[in-house]
């Protein structure tokens, strides 16, 4: 009877890898379009592959050098763990991204030729089947390890959730920097040096930021969600190992019973999203994702049921599928509403008052979604202890099959309406475009916020898995504030959020100025290029922004997968402790300041854009501009990568706490 | 014998102050000069006056509101010291400043007849008087206080740091609002619409801009220091008094002894100071500190000696004083050297890149100066427990004297350049001005690193302090990272410097708007004044940004005193160490990044003044403009609040400790 259980989570992960590539053939099903589109979209997905081949050569490299110590220190089961966690999390984002650049191009010519339900449809299921992935090979990839090993080598599992972090990292912070230096060098260049519009096809850079958007907003986001997904799983299955009771067995086969159910679900979600596809696409979006949660608390109930366990775990689970909600609406509020005015109008004083109010407003932004977290954990932990944090984790993610889709349906949205400007379709198709785009944003913003409060509470988890298993090996143990071991890692890791920011913006900058540097070489040496005569050389940005992508991440993902090593042999468990506390706070806080900051300045831009206070060329809207050219690496490269930072550090932390004494 | 030395730190305040009177004295012997600028001196001080009398008496009503509840939960004694506290720190500011826009003047005046040695002496002596007040009622203040009260009441002194930190929460929040809102809404509109330069007496926020530079950087740096400097002599007194050791007594009188041995060490500084002051004015000042401190060191040797207390108390007085030093150093790398000049170079790629290189700048500025913080804590809790971090915070500020003399410096010598410009006394004087400005806009920088560095160790201090007494009062009382009160309390504290830093800046922008609209109705409304016929209603500027700080700094001030009392009160004793663990980490992180950036952009945009990159003018020049208007309320108004507001918290929480459950 057991044995049935555990193999239903890999048998739903090859239903949702079947649901996949359904959703796959639905999309192909679907006309690229004329010439001139498949030839704009096959630049794109070629561009994105070639940024994924060579981050995958290098990521198998840093792969090797880190599972050679894995292997030796904690033996086979680690190492084999390991290497299928950057497996599964290498295929998800292949696979997705190859969607996503298939997705849109077809969603382009669908709302040329369908209409605004038939391109909903495209976008949302090129974006569906990068969610499908990740539920599915997390799954499948969990599952199947568990099986085999069993509870004896359920440690070992720890290493799955380390070799999706590094994938993490890499994918996200490279894909960060990757998409934000094409980006702002597209821009700079092309708006305000040589006049011409976004997403003109004269721009060298523009293929690069179109590339940019899959690797960064799709592989990049898909990867972290995967990592949390797969964090929160492996760390309430180890706070079970931990607990001794009756039904432990239960509680430690609950975690991935939630997440199949949790597969379903979404699986549902996305059937009444298409249901829905010809009423206003936000209301499809919407009643997909809160349908799905809702089902999801449904079918919790019922397997919490058929265990036997007690009703305090199902507090814990509906207060983390709540709380998720609540997260994602209080970032709409500041990414969408009052505050997004506030900055558009302080532009009217200058860009340095639109940067105060921006600034501002993030700050300000930190504030709820941080009581919601405490809430939670108040909540959880309440009613099922440590293990409740982890269940609310798990209860935020069960449902990653369509809130990732939801993600990943803004840049199918966006890339389709660059798509559609680059091929000069006209402005009924663009009119749809925007109108996918602009419920893209908000999406994104909400997504963002949600993989933030996911990311917390799924990091939060691996810390208390990492402190129950350390206080098991060490007598006395105790991450005690009042001790200095403690408090001085409580400080290291404040300041590593701080750094890495610091990092990756600088790298943003750097690769930015290279990009500006080519697309000017480009505008004076091709003749005939600004009369639209000639075609630039778009392979070269692509190139530019991948060689610098790939070789600023190096420094982040060192210092990311090193730091708790040194601390944590260097100054012992309990500095360790205290430094992943820091590092929690640190990094919640800026990945909130930085995504709700940046969000807001991206509207509010949009906001003046569509012909408020002077609109587009006013002084106001240049000042805005400024707003949005810093929150673009704010909220796509430093603030992401936050997320992936605790992970990244928690999980190192959890997989080497039987080293440390 | 115990008893003559219980007087030492009472008479050693009478001689502070005797000092600071001679030294008013010796200022006052210096002209006023002409009559233009005696005009312009009187209303700098006339408006400073009327700002610190408004303030006083609503700090008055705030302290009648705040002692009720302190006298009936806590008794006579504190209610008494609360008083004190607050009459201490009021008199030191209100001296401190009165004697400074008495010096700025004749700081003038001697650069256009005596020349700059002359100058130095002035301005430098006029910051003394500050420095020496601050000391000297200090260990006045609570001198008189422990040897009245004596061992048994040694608890009411809490109430003693916090009075003077909430005049320290309303003199730095409000003054800092004053400062950058007169500050930006003059130069918006006189340098940027009226196209006047910076200081032209023509513009009728110019008053109050140099107002601003009194009542924001010498009275709100003075109280800031001053609560420091009193909270970690009562935290390292009452974590004496927890330790239960053969020699406690010694211990508990230890700190105001080292202080009062302090300020002897600051007074020969001034001495060596005014004797260098023919030589290089960097070269005298950087004597007088680095020579205080080192003097500082021999005498807490001997002090020490003199009560056979052991050699680890005496290391962590070297690691406070030297760590001071390290944390300046690196201000100053970090707002004089190549960072700057990185951000003037973004400055070539507009205003956005100049904030993108300056937040990360900020950002990456956090590390070595918590590296140092971390350092300390290590070597002091190693030599001599949780008692040696006070000792080290004791150490650090023992020497303020001197330190506060040369921050108060840098605003009396930019008050003297503003009136030189205003008096129009020519190009030779204002470049005698000019050279003591710069080096004061350098002390400022490494003044405010040091002002963070002390207020960390002393929040510190506090909060162990805190922890001491309620554990022993509460049994099982942990602030255990995995108890979920405590992580719970540490998200809290964590999001507040982010909520104040937001209000603060938001403040800041308010009031500058309001300054902007009156600024331009006189332009518009005083016909003559843009000519030079008629004079500006300077007093209405003045009135206004004193108006709009008052009314903005109530809100920050209720919830630094009331948040540590509701979570204390409502979610325990745990979830408020908690918190304060949070708040800590934060307020230091954003009060170093802020002030760093800041400082940096300031100095970047002087840079290019000084006719590098295309010089004044210029469209870099402007992009630097950009970054130096936000870095303002960063380093002047939002960064310097963190040090006050971590500290009101924690004295706050030490003193409910005793209600506390």
């Amino acid at each position: 009877m057991k044995l049935d259980l555990a193999l239903i989570p890999p048998l739903l992960g090859v239903l949702g890898l079947v649901v996949a590539f359904i959703l796959y053939g639905l999309v192909m099903k679907y006309d690229e379009g004329n010439e001139k589109v498949a030839k704009i979209g096959g630049a794109i997905h070629r561009g994105a592959m070639v940024f994924m081949n060579r981050e995958y050569k290098m990521l198998l490299m840093f792969n090797i050098v880190l599972i050679i110590p894995l292997y030796v220190a904690l033996g086979t089961e680690t190492a084999i763990s390991f290497a299928a966690g950057t497996l599964c999390s290498g295929i998800a984002g292949y696979l997705g991204m190859f969607a996503a650049t298939k997705a849109n191009v077809r969603t382009t010519t669908a709302a040329h030729e369908d209409g605004a339900g038939a391109a909903l449809t495209v976008a949302f299921f090129g974006g569906s089947i990068m969610g499908m992935c990740v539920a599915a090979l997390g799954l499948l990839g969990l599952g199947l390890l568990y099986y085999f090993f069993g509870a004896e080598h359920a440690e070992a599992v720890h290493g799955f959730g380390m070799g999706a972090s590094t994938v993490a990292l890499f994918s996200r912070v490279g894909g960060g920097i990757f998409t934000k230096s094409a980006d702002v060098g597209a821009d700079l260049v092309g708006k305000l040096e040589a006049g011409i519009p976004e997403d003109d096809p004269r721009n060298p850079g523009v293929i690069a930021d179109n590339v940019g958007d899959n690797v960064g907003d799709v592989a990049g986001m898909g990867s972290d969600i995967f990592e949390s997904y797969c964090g929160a799983t492996i760390a309430t299955v180890a706070l079970a190992a931990t607990m001794g009771v009756a039904n432990q067995a239960d509680l430690m086969s609950l975690p991935l019973l939630l997440s199949s159910a949790g597969l379903i679900c979404s699986i549902l979600g996305i059937i009444l999203v298409k249901m829905m596809s010809n009423s206003s696409p936000e209301k499809a979006l919407r009643t997909g994702t809160i349908g799905a949660a809702v089902i999801f608390i449904v079918a919790a109930y019922f397997v919490l049921q058929y265990f036997g366990i007690d009703i305090g775990k199902f507090y814990a689970i509906v207060c983390g599928a709540v709380g998720g909600v609540i997260i994602g609406l209080v970032t709409e509020y500041y990414t969408a509403s009052t505050p997004v005015r506030r900055i558009a109008e302080s532009g009217k004083t200058g860009s340095a008052t639109v940067m105060i109010t921006g600034l501002a407003v993030g700050m300000q932004s930190v504030v709820l979604p941080i009581l919601t977290i405490c809430g939670i954990i108040y909540i959880s932990t309440q009613s099922a202890g440590l293990y409740g944090v982890g269940l609310a984790a798990i209860a935020m993610l069960a449902t990653v099959g369509i809130t990732m889709a939801i993600d990943a349906y803004g840049p199918v949205a966006d890339n389709a309406g660059g798509i559609a400007e680059m091929a000069g379709l006209g402005k009924e198709t663009r009119d749809i475009t925007d109108s996918l785009d602009e419920l893209g944003n908000t999406t994104a913003a909400i997504g963002k916020g949600f993989a933030i409060g996911a990311a917390a509470l799924a990091a939060l988890s691996i810390i208390a898995a990492f402190t129950a298993t350390v206080s098991a090996n060490i007598p006395g143990f105790s991450l005690s504030l009042d001790k200095p071991e403690v408090l001085i890692g409580l400080f290291i890791g404040g300041t590593i959020p701080f750094l890495i920011a610091s990092i990756t913006m600088t790298a943003v900058g750097d690769a930015a100025m290279e990009m500006i540097v080519e697309i000017r070489r480009q505008f004076k040496d091709i003749p005939g290029l600004l009369e639209g005569k000639a075609d630039p050389d778009t392979e070269k940005c692509v190139d530019i922004a991948t060689t610098a992508a790939l070789k600023k991440m190096i420094i982040p993902g060192v210092i990311a997968v090193t730091v708790p090593v040194i601390v944590g042999l260097g100054l012992g468990a309990e500095s360790l402790g205290g430094m992943l506390g820091g590092a929690l706070l640190g990094c919640v806080l800026m990945a909130l300041m930085m995504a709700n900051a940046g969000g807001a300045w991206d509207n509010a831009k949009k906001y003046i854009e569509k012909g408020n206070l002077g609109g587009k060329g006013s002084d106001t809207h240049a000042a805005a501009v400024v707003g949005d050219t810093v929150g673009d690496p704010f909220k796509d490269t430093s603030g992401p990568s936050m997320n992936i930072l605790i992970n990244v550090m928690a999980i190192v932390s959890l997989v080497i706490a039987p080293l440390l004494s």
